[in-house]
């Protein structure tokens, strides 16, 4: 197993002290049967057995073959500071029966994750059905209090991140992409950690302030339709002045700068016939934004009209700021056909270049912002657009089309016996043991399929037949030849002791890491349209062991 | 309007100290555009202008023609503490063009909302569209920094007590319904606020620790499949004793109770041949748990196989636990066909009363909980089951089947001026004006019509004729004569004071009044096929002002 343990003093001194980002994150964000089972495991004297627990999904999400995984660093920072205060003792004395015994909530008080070793697959990493995203080892009563909390962290976390990836993947990676999701969002750190996952997964910024501050991701956001409407004519606009750019001079009178532009725009032979008199509660609100911003004027322009009014009152302003040597940024469209509209929009500001000779202001920046999604990113795609950054909210961070993964946590080893859960539904036949998995890498370098072995086999190695079976359907095997194998699980908590522990890098690096993991695979596994399953697998030994278990804990039914 | 003085400065006090539940609802989890917002207000000296916001959505969610309101609570805890650090102060400093001047940053230092008026509809009310769930007003720059965290606290809580409502109504009065979603909500406080809303929409538990402790919602939860498998035998279990109900004597080997029991059982003739060896790790589990909890038995019985092993393990636990004095509370079933297993374990449970004399087995608990929601539920009536309590997770708290609420904050009066935001689609069109809403009922007891009217309009009068317009259809409209009248919009906030303020009540109160309002309501706008809308009005006069305003913002058109 490849350790590092460079810099682990500060980043433990880190988990330490920050704890997780949501302070609710407490050990009592649990369900109450983790502490009923408690109870008993401490009453049968099994509190202390050792248990391992994987944790993992049985399908990707949104259709789709493959599942980004994040939420492992918040898991790390839970544990690293899981410790019951004297008011959670007393408050699940008085909500546990008043029959259990006063040394049970001694052996609470005494808890932290001093015992439990947490091995996981890198955060960011792009991830399969099946194989463990997280293997948590320890004393069994202690373990089972994390499975909620860890499964909370990592469903919604790597379902947004997930989200996140495909529209990515679907708006191409020339588009800027930006995260608007806080008002829809499910709660407050449903926001807070859609952004985070978010940009995670592949977006470039995000609108919300908290996210900007905890996690340093770029902010972007200028102004509203209330902005808009709250503004009734330029007349009430009294500092009129701007500086130019250079500061080399003065305009008196912006205002009237910006009506100089609007009439000469409405006499100009190719745009005459677009529009005639335009909003002027629009116009004195844009005027406004510019001189508050004039390194930054973009403009929302779809308040009343976006080609009738918004455009127009648009380049007047901006085309004032061009002869004050200011740039404006460009337009945000939030209603409408959104190709047409582009395109109109690209037309016009291709026509201002022309008449007036500005340099650039073809390129004009043109965000768009309403009800996107997957979909519609690529209708749009079909249609042919001129948007270059795309704000998505309410189907990104609430993940509409799927509003949930089913990260499950199962036990499959204790004291040393592995342990299988059965179900009438094969898929949810848990895969028992301690395991180990490898991503093994064919010719192209594309990952080819990964495999579980038990924690004592071989590690498959390069250039040698492997033999991969489909876990439970005996006809699917396949023998896989490696050019390169890599070990999943890795070591992030050891029981707080910083000896040969993975490091948690910051979420630009996780960033970086996922960006390279989804370009690493092989495009017919990441197509929206019958995408290929990535294939999940395990050792010839573990299957046999698999289905031993299994006739041996199923009970005979008798037919009659 | 109505005002209650009563203990309110004891409710002032809670809410200033308890700030809102989630630490992370601070004046910075806002978009990045209400700040550049407040900058471009403040630089246009536009800052202190006095602005109404009505915030409200545009459909009721899930195919339905009703929501529950909620988040209010939440909102006025998040104003009463409404003030930025100097942290904040210079990260704001820091996000936005170094081009902002000093000033600005000393007025937001001074910004809390003493100036801000909030009216709203009682939390836990049945709302409808276009309706104003709150209505803020307050300085135009601190007004809009509210908009992003009061839509976000509102959105999902109102979504959530909804989907809960929603749930009840298909499960019926009589059942117990639990709400068992937290691994799978978004987030850690997407579990918390589903935990909190969906009691107030009518569930009665939740398996939430956290939520249990913060709001003392009833928690309940037994054990998990894990537990039944981290045991082996029988053979295992070391302290076989256990004192009688009473304390008249001691069981010394409950262990061999429970397997004489189990004999008897296979050897029952309506029994025999329904099952031959059971499950010994399953069958030690539960032993196990009962030793623990020999008052709260209650046993998940589908790790292996529900009739063949899971139910005669339980009979036999709880024919012994009787014995002793304890009454069994009831088994779980998470997997497999709910309405036959269930139907199937009451045969047995009722086999056994018979069979051995004990009154009220065959009443035995029966809970189920496998990826329920509403179809599920209304699947299982249809079919016939023995379901007593259910336990709803993942669709219930993610609300899966429409994952967000289109809740808008939209301006509608600044400095006494009446403002419209335009659309090219009418159901957009937001309704302006500073406005009183009302509820008329009709004879029957039934609500009839929601009715805006202008702020200074005379209040609607019971048994007199009112015209009630659709706001933007002139051919729709009716009279009605109200039996009962009940202004919506009540102050919940004024600047602080606690004068002529709503009270906040406790989560139970609000839960209550949300039972008591979906009772109210006429039953064809509550049925899940084709619901009835219910109708949502304008004044007369409100609709004239309406369509004048429209006129005079909307460019005219120039087809050529």
């Amino acid at each position: 197993m490849e350790t590092k343990v460079n810099g682990l003093e500060n980043d433990m001194e880190r988990l330490k002290i920050q704890g997780p980002t949501n302070p609710m994150v407490t050990p009592l964000l649990t369900d109450q049967y983790q502490f009923t089972m408690a109870y008993a495991y401490w009453k049968a004297g099994k509190h202390l057995e050792r248990s391992v627990f994987d944790l993992f999904f049985r399908r990707n999400p949104f259709g789709g073959e493959y599942t980004v995984f994040a939420g492992l660093e918040e898991c790390i920072r839970f544990i690293a500071n899981f410790k019951f205060t004297e008011e959670e003792i007393s408050f699940l004395r008085s909500s546990l029966p008043p029959t259990c015994e006063d040394a049970f909530f001694d052996y609470l008080r005494g808890i932290d994750c001093s015992d439990v070793e947490v091995y996981a697959v890198a955060e960011g990493s792009v991830v399969f059905p099946k194989i463990p995203l997280m293997r948590i080892e320890g004393p069994i009563a202690v373990v089972q209090l994390l499975e909620t909390p860890f499964v909370n962290l990592v469903n919604y976390a790597s379902l947004v991140a997930t989200n996140a990836a495909r529209h990515r993947f679907v708006a191409g990676k020339s588009k800027m992409l930006l995260e608007f999701g806080l008002r829809r969002a499910q709660g407050p750190d449903g926001g807070i950690s859609a952004s985070k996952y978010c940009y995670l997964g592949g977006f470039d910024a995000t609108s919300n302030v908290a996210a900007g501050k905890l996690f340093g991701i770029p902010l972007r956001g200028t102004h509203s339709h209330a902005f808009v409407s709250s503004f009734m004519s330029p007349d009430e606009i009294v500092d009129k002045s701007l500086h130019s750019s250079n500061g080399s001079g003065t305009c008196e009178d912006f205002v009237s700068l910006v009506q100089t532009w609007l009439n000469k725009l409405q006499w100009t032979s190719s745009l005459r016939g677009i529009f005639g008199e335009t909003n002027q509660s629009e116009l004195a609100a844009f005027t406004s934004y510019a001189l508050a911003f004039p390194n930054n004027f973009l403009a929302l322009v779809d308040t009343y009209d976006v080609v009738r009014s918004g455009i127009p009152n648009f380049c007047a302003v901006a085309l004032a700021l061009n002869d004050l040597g200011y740039k404006a940024v460009g337009i945000r469209l939030d209603s409408g056909d959104l190709a047409y509209l582009s395109c109109e929009s690209r037309k016009f500001f291709c026509a201002v270049e022309k008449e007036f000779g500005v340099p650039g202001f073809g390129k004009m920046g043109i965000t768009a912002s309403n009800d996107l999604n997957e979909e519609t990113l690529d209708a749009l795609n079909k249609q042919g657009h001129e948007v270059d950054s795309f704000g998505i909210g309410t189907y990104l961070v609430t993940c509409y089309a799927q509003a949930a993964l089913g990260c499950v946590f199962k036990l499959v080893e204790i004291n040393n016996q592995p342990r299988i859960k059965l179900s009438e539904d094969v898929s949810k036949v848990s895969i028992p043991c301690k395991k180990r998995c490898y991503r093994l890498f064919g010719r192209e370098g594309y990952p080819l399929v990964d495999i579980m072995t038990g924690e004592n086999e071989p590690t498959p190695k390069v250039a040698e037949r492997i033999l991969c079976r489909h876990p439970f359907n005996e006809s699917k095997r396949a023998y896989v030849v490696p050019q390169h194998v890599e070990e999943l699980l890795k070591c992030y908590w050891r029981g707080g002791s910083d000896k040969a522990r993975e490091e948690l890098p910051p979420l630009k690096k996780l960033r970086d890491r996922c960006m390279q993991q989804l370009d690493q695979m092989r495009p017919d596994h990441m197509r929206r349209l019958n995408p290929t399953p990535y294939k999940v697998s395990v050792s010839a030994k573990l299957y046999d062991f698999i289905h031993f278990l299994w006739l041996n804990e199923a009970p005979v039914g008798e037919l009659q």
